[in-house]
């Protein structure tokens, strides 16, 4: 399996760098010739909307995702239609940052019927999809670890994620394939190979031993277990030739100043990814 | 799905109350009119295997499991080795305490290859079962959280443990559903129904939210968000009828005395199991 050659396919996930604003975080991106941005909906609404979308385009940008609509299940009717609203917003904000992928974190279920809401994330993504269609996004389903499935995420494999996928068409609705929610699964290569032509995003970072925390935890690419190679290979394999994504939720990273962080990551990325 | 009427299942897993010795844990179960206990190699050890038999025995207590062999996967072919060794001599001490299940806690890959450690271990299993069945010790493949894929076990859903298990007799490999470790799978009802005639062995406690540590952050039971008794009603469905184990990982519960831990436990069992 051959290393990448150049960064050109890689995007700085925004949470990366969160200590960074908008247009920090772009400028960043522009000194360390990263060509990709993925970005966050705080992020965005903290810059402003229009601010977001001009410095992006002004610093020649191209935006991989954004992160993220979902959080479908929710105790209440009323709720659950606040949600909604808010997802619809989230396609419109991604449509207006000029990318066509929504990344889906489902949400967690509101008690204990998992069952319940699993059903209803498949409920309000047929919901969804038609309406994202209508303004040039994709949803992209993102399954998050197992460990998250009762804070996060009912969406835990990408089993699950391709088979809620099928019920649309590829062009309104795939997967998004992040290294840290899925490097453990059994079924991983069967199941990337059965996301072929619906393959959204690919993410990485890495599982580091032992976790220093469950949502902090993640580690730079190459300081953990995860076969990173191979996987890019097999999503490669499987028709995915976009960005991918570095997204790392870690505290030293946070830490790091921005040129530093991005230096390393640019690095690692080349080394390991 | 009717509560159970009685205590008649419950075993104490010795490490739900890890402060105590063999001898108090094991007082500790009479006093409670706690039926089973399942006991831990190095428990046992501390006690001494002829003393810790004689006890439990003297006693009254059946003992639903031994736990653990495993911790297969290692670096060196000598390693390997010495890890077989080790588990013969868990199922010796399995047979000797009086119980028929040896619970597998698989081990972790010792690089980043967690195909060849998952093949690793299918291996092992193969040699170690014809030993353990002339020991009359079934071997029980307990599948670990995801979260624990990196450090403690490479085989992390009941599909993986169902399909090593099928490649055995039933008298000689089954497998160990604990709830903690299962209860976000999608295809966990399916696979407990797959496992039938195959189940050594039912561990209870709960997923609090949010989870407060990796390892020690399980909770008593009905303190989180695990469908306790649905899963109880269908490992029974499957045909399992034997000791519900409880066994909680949790500082907390260590820090009570173990009377009040064991009263807790069973008023919280028929409550919630």
């Amino acid at each position: 399996m051959e290393p990448l050659r150049s960064i050109d396919r890689l995007s700085l996930n925004q949470i990366t760098t969160d200590r960074l604003n908008m247009s920090e975080a772009v400028e960043a991106c522009v000194r360390a010739e990263v060509p990709w941005i993925a970005l966050w909906r705080h992020k965005v609404a903290e810059a402003g909307l229009a601010e977001s979308k001009r410095l992006v385009r002004d610093a020649g940008l191209r935006v991989s995702s954004l992160c993220r609509g979902g959080y479908f299940p929710a105790a209440t009717a009323t709720e659950r239609k606040k949600r909604m609203d808010d997802n619809r917003r989230a396609v419109e904000e991604a449509a207006e940052l000029g990318t066509d992928v929504l990344v889906l974190v489902c949400g967690p279920a509101p008690d204990r019927d998992i069952d319940f809401a699993r059903k209803t994330v498949e409920e309000a993504i047929a919901e969804l999809a038609p309406f994202a269609r209508s303004h040039g996004v994709k949803l992209g389903i993102e399954p998050l670890h197992p460990m998250y499935a009762a804070e996060r995420s009912v969406i835990n494999t990408l089993a699950q994620a391709n088979t809620l996928a099928e019920q649309h068409d590829p062009q309104d609705v795939g997967v998004v394939v992040d290294a840290f929610h899925v490097w453990w699964d059994p079924e991983l290569y069967g199941q990337i190979e059965r996301a072929r032509g619906r393959i959204l995003g690919f993410h990485v970072s890495d599982w580091v031993v032992p976790v220093p925390d469950l949502l902090m935890g993640r580690g730079m690419m190459g300081d953990g277990v995860i076969e990173l190679r191979r996987m890019r290979h097999a999503v490669e394999v499987a028709g995915y030739t976009g960005a991918i994504e570095v997204e790392i939720f870690n505290r030293q990273v946070w830490d790091m100043p921005g040129d530093e962080a991005l230096a390393l990551i640019k690095e690692r990325y080349l080394q390991h990814v």
